[in-house]
Parts: structure tokens; sequence; C-alpha cells
């Protein structure tokens, strides 16, 4: 695992989750809507993880909804609040699962301005209070960006949405894990969460909805969810999942030191070998680093890690399949050259100081090879 | 195990599939998205449980689409085909998944014809037949009714369909693991199914989409699954359906034999005790069965049953929490006195004749107490 530099991709899963997993998935399978005592145990398991994952982001647990990844729970965020005529603000750089949306949400009469973020990577805040109109419905501007980890001022965009009635939004699922995500204290109404990215499990994702937020239905079935996701809950998944808050909560803080002397580590490794290198982004959330490797190649210098049995990044991971130029990068003003040797290394709570090393003296065979 | 009566709310899962997940969960864990070997290992799963899937069901591996689940699956098959203007033709005891999404199309413009079933619990062709209209654009009839069991005659209706050139969609959810599913055999374009049905995991789903069916997307982000369902893919509840309906393929005549059986046994010790009892639906899927048993509760029936461990249902589960009238029973005539003392018994491919017994001889306790 300790060759695995691409955690803002996705995360393996903590050893806590998976004893649950395996714990649960045989005895625990009753449909949840059930009222024999087979499904009565499932239904008791979403309902801890409720709990759990309230707890961990400082929300009541009647306003956490289970989805099946964070790109439903932001359809749902974005579509399930937004009616013809009105207008939503968010940024050039979010992910495809909010800039796709938008797509739609433009063909369905709905206004959309874009706001770009500084050269630095984090979006103004005056940037948005400048683009406010009479009909602004919702802001959506993510927590942490996904290609180069910087941290919004989301705290601060709140009271824009606050003093002038707009409900805001964002996209968490990079910051859980890396960052303390703390519903209250940065005074959301609408937050994204996914699984995979904090040590729990694929197929599993949150929305937080504030109490009295009114969300429209975007998938109809059954009624769980509080009607927002249909479906016979995933269980397993779901119980996990507060799991993987759970125990997100308790060490956000060592996973913070962690990761950012690792960072500082490999830094200085670079600083130390005199590698021509630049940092994207500032204000960036712990063991997200996007460089700059001027004379190499991204395809090749990946391809050439991958041989040896390590895993980085060009870009985001999102698109499927495909090496795109980064729209982040773009976004924050890079040149096309610079863009196709830019890289993202993020580093887990499973690393240490020496699996840094590792992958830094790997990276530097085919940097000086260039 | 050999307690639970209730196959259709959902299934336990089968050994192998548990095997699956559990020799998996922890190694991989790469995002398909993601270029490296990492990554590179989640496609292969993806893509061999894709192939596995379409072979189960006599599909083109390019034909299958991983969702989160089978209301899912029926809300992407439905509302992405259908447009303002367009005619939609479906039966009256369809899933929520289904009459719950005929309600949102019809706000934006659609038009709907629910058929009801025949008091035998099928759906006459002829029926559809009556009410094609020049924009009919699409007819969605359940294989299998997930209360009573009966099976539509979904091959008789592909014939009208394609005479009409109109697409044609079947929620299979409730077929798999009990009957044959050959989509080449129906001629179907469309058809929903759910892991948790045939002995795989909760979390996962499959819509199959015939080649050249034109579906536009209703949830919007990385492109996953040909655009039609976003997000990271879920993939070890993806390996697991894969391996769900291989087994289910190659022992689908076993299985249907068993619960013929099952069945069967369990008629003949209401005959010799000489319950009063009558079975709702016919041409059923066996292991389905639905009786009236005149002089029981409900509510207390099955309180009963679960204080000695047992599960049967009364309707469907899929409505959270509530017991409420049955939409099937209510649709293929039953009164409301019948309706209240009626049963869904659902045998799995685990049970034996003496399981069938113990329930019998609890059932009898309570019937008789009555």
């Amino acid at each position: 695992m300790n060759k695995y530099f691409d955690i803002c991709a996705t995360t393996p899963i903590a050893k806590e989750v998976l004893e649950f997993i395996n714990n649960n998935h045989q005895n625990i399978f009753g449909n949840p809507s059930s009222i024999h005592e087979f499904g009565q145990k499932s239904r008791t398991i979403i309902e801890k993880s409720r709990i759990l994952v309230a707890k961990a982001i400082n929300a009541k647990s009647s306003e956490i909804i289970f989805t099946c990844n964070g790109s439903v729970s932001n359809n749902i965020a974005l579509i399930g609040t937004l009616s013809k005529g009105d207008h939503l603000i968010t940024s050039s750089y979010e992910h495809p699962a909010i800039l796709k949306v938008c797509d739609y949400l433009k063909s369905n009469g709905i206004e959309v301005t874009l706001i770009k973020p500084s050269n630095n990577g984090t979006i103004n805040c005056l940037d948005i209070e400048n683009r406010i109109q009479n009909n602004t419905k919702l802001i959506s501007i993510m927590y942490v960006n996904n290609e180069i980890g910087s941290i919004n001022p989301i705290k601060e965009i709140s009271h824009l949405t606050k003093e002038n009635k707009i409900l805001l939004h964002t996209d968490a699922v990079q910051a859980m894990g890396k960052i303390n995500v703390d519903v209250s204290d940065i005074g959301v109404d609408l937050l994204s969460l996914s699984g995979h990215k904090f040590y729990g499990p694929k197929g599993v994702g949150v929305l937080f909805v504030k109490e009295a937020t009114l969300v429209k239905p975007i998938l109809f079935g059954g009624g769980q969810e509080s009607d927002l996701f249909p479906g016979t809950e995933n269980i397993i998944n779901i119980g996990a999942i507060g799991k993987a808050a759970e125990i997100c909560m308790k060490n956000i803080d060592s996973y913070t030191r962690n990761l950012c002397d690792l960072e500082t580590h490999f830094i200085y490794l670079l600083n130390q070998a005199k590698i021509n290198y630049r940092i994207n982004g500032e204000n960036r959330a712990p063991g997200v680093l996007n460089i700059t490797l001027p004379n190499t190649n991204s395809q090749s210098f990946i391809i050439n890690l991958d041989r040896e049995g390590y895993a980085i990044s060009a870009g985001s991971a999102c698109a499927s399949g495909s090496i795109k130029g980064s729209q982040t990068l773009k976004e924050i003003g890079l040149n096309d050259t610079d863009m196709r040797c830019s890289y993202r290394i993020s580093f887990s709570k499973y690393h240490n100081i020496k699996d840094v090393e590792n992958l830094f003296n790997v990276m530097l065979k085919y940097i000086k090879a260039n």
C-alpha cells in the first residue's frame, strides 16, 4: 500500500472499516423496510451510521441523507434546489459532477455563473458577491479542490449567502479526511461527501441537508432517505461510512499533522536535490501536492513510475479513462506546456517518511533521465 | 438463515459472492479511471463482471450499465427515454420506482396510461394494444410482480412494441434468480436488475440497454458507465453482481425445481391441515406465494411469527417502514378484509422441505389461535 500516492482519486479502506464489512456482510441482510427482525437489524445499522456521520460533521442525524456516491449527492443538491428562472453561482474548476450538472441546468432554463479561481487556486469571495443577482438561489463552491488541494473560504461565503438569503452547497468530497469538516462552523445548507475519499468503501455518499432546507426529489421510488434517494439501502456500505466518519473525526488532528510532515519532507527532498519544480495552488489541504516538473512528460513519467509500482496522477481520475488537460490547472492560469508536466501526489494516513523517500528516489530517476 | 421466508424483499448473499467480496475488498481499491495499475486492476474487475452479467442474460457486454440499484435503473430507463409530448404505457401494479416516476413524468408533460392487471395477476397484452397511441414511445411492464410473483407476457408484448416501433422496458428485479432471464428471447430494449434480489449485494443494479437505444443521462458527472451512471464505480459490488449473475445462470434450473418443490409441499401441508386459504395470482414465478388466510390479522400474525424468528411479509417492503394496503392486491381485486389477512411467503435456494415444515407448524399455531 505504501507505493500508492493517489489518495485524492480514491483511498484504500481503513482496517476497522473492513472489519465492520467482513463481520456484517453475512448476517445483516434484511430489507430495512421490513418490519421483522431481519429488517430491523439492518435499520439499526443505518440509523447508527447516520448518528456517527452527523457527529463527525457536527450535524443532526436527521440532516444526513445517504446516497450512492458524492457525484449523485451533488446532482441532488443542485437539481433538487433549482427551478427554471433561478440563478446558480458556482466555480469554473468544480468536479464534473457539478460542471456537467450545470450544462443540464442551463438547458432547463436555469442561469449559471461560473467564477474563475484566482491564480493561487482559491475562489475570491468578492468575485462571488459581485455576481449575486435577485434570482440567485444557490451558490455551490467546492471545499477543497480535487487537483491542487486548495481550500476555499466557505465560511466567508456563508456570510454572503445568509445575508442574501441564498442557499449554500459545498462539494466537500476532498475535504473529509484531510481537514476538519464542521457544517455548523462553515454555515452551509448542503454538503456532499463520498465514502471512498476518507478510507470508507466506494458506492456510498452523503448529502447533508440542513433542517428546513427544501430539496425536491430527482429520483423516485420507495421513499427511502427522506424521499431523496430511492432503492433498498446499501446497508453494509452505509454502516461502513459511519465507521469511516467516526475514525476520521477521532484522528483528524493526527492525520493532518502526519500529512503535513510527509509533504514538508517531500518538498525538502526536492529542494535538496535542486529539482526545478513549482507547486500549484496555495492554502492547500495537507497531503495534496500538485507540482509542475519541467522537462518531464506526464504520460511517460506516470507510466515509468507505474512500472515501478508507484501510483501518482496527472489531473483528476474522474473522467472515465481519458487523460485530458486538467480543468483546474487551466483555470488557475497554467499554460499547455506546464500542464503537460504537472502531477498530483497525494499522501495518505498510511504513509511514513520512508515511503515518501522511496517515491522521491524513483521520481528522481525519471526526472534526471529527461 | 432457514427461518427467513422474505426472499422477495431481499436475499442473503451467496457464499461464493461473499468470498469474492472478502477476498477483494482490501487489495482492489484503485479508481478505475486511473491509468496506473491500481486503477487498471479495478477496471478489469468491472469489465469482467460486465461480461458475466451479459452472458447471464444473453446480452452483449456493451449493453450492460452498472447502477447503484434497481430503482435507479428504472428511473434512468423511463426518464432517460421520454420527453415532453411522449406517451408511456405501464401497469398500475408496478413497483414505486416506476409508479412514482410516472407522477414526475406527468408533471413534465408526458402522458401516462396505467394498465390494470387481470384478476389472475397478469397484464393482458390486448389491454396494452388497445391503448397504443401515435405518440407512444415506451411500454414498461414488470417481468415478475413483487407481491404475488405473477409472470407477465413480456415476449408477447415485445411483438407489439416491435410492430409499432415502441421501446420496451421491463423491471426484471424479481425475475432474476427465480426464472431464466434472456433479453434476446423476450425482445426487450431495456431491462432493470438488482443485485440483492438474486443473492448478490445491495448497492448495485444493472440497466440493460439494447445496442443503438438512445437513453439521455439523467445524472451527470465523470462520464462513467457510458455517461449513464456517474461517480467512482462501486468496484467490489460490481464484481460481486457479476459473480451472482454467473451462479444464478448456472443453477437456474435447479433453483426453479427446488423452489417449485418447496412451494408444492407448503400447499400440500395447507390442504392436509384443511386450512382455509386462497393463493393470489396465477402463472407465478416459483417460490413466491401470496396467500390469503381468513381469520388472521396481518400485523399480529407477522409479529407473532417474528417473535419465533420467522420472517414473512405483508405486501412489499419497498415503502420505508410503513405497512400500507398492498397496491398489487388492490389492483387484482381483493377487498380490504382479504388484503388485511394476506401474506407473501417467498422461498429461497437455501430452504429445504424441513424448513418449510417448520414454518408451516409455527404458522399453524397462530392460524388456529385466531
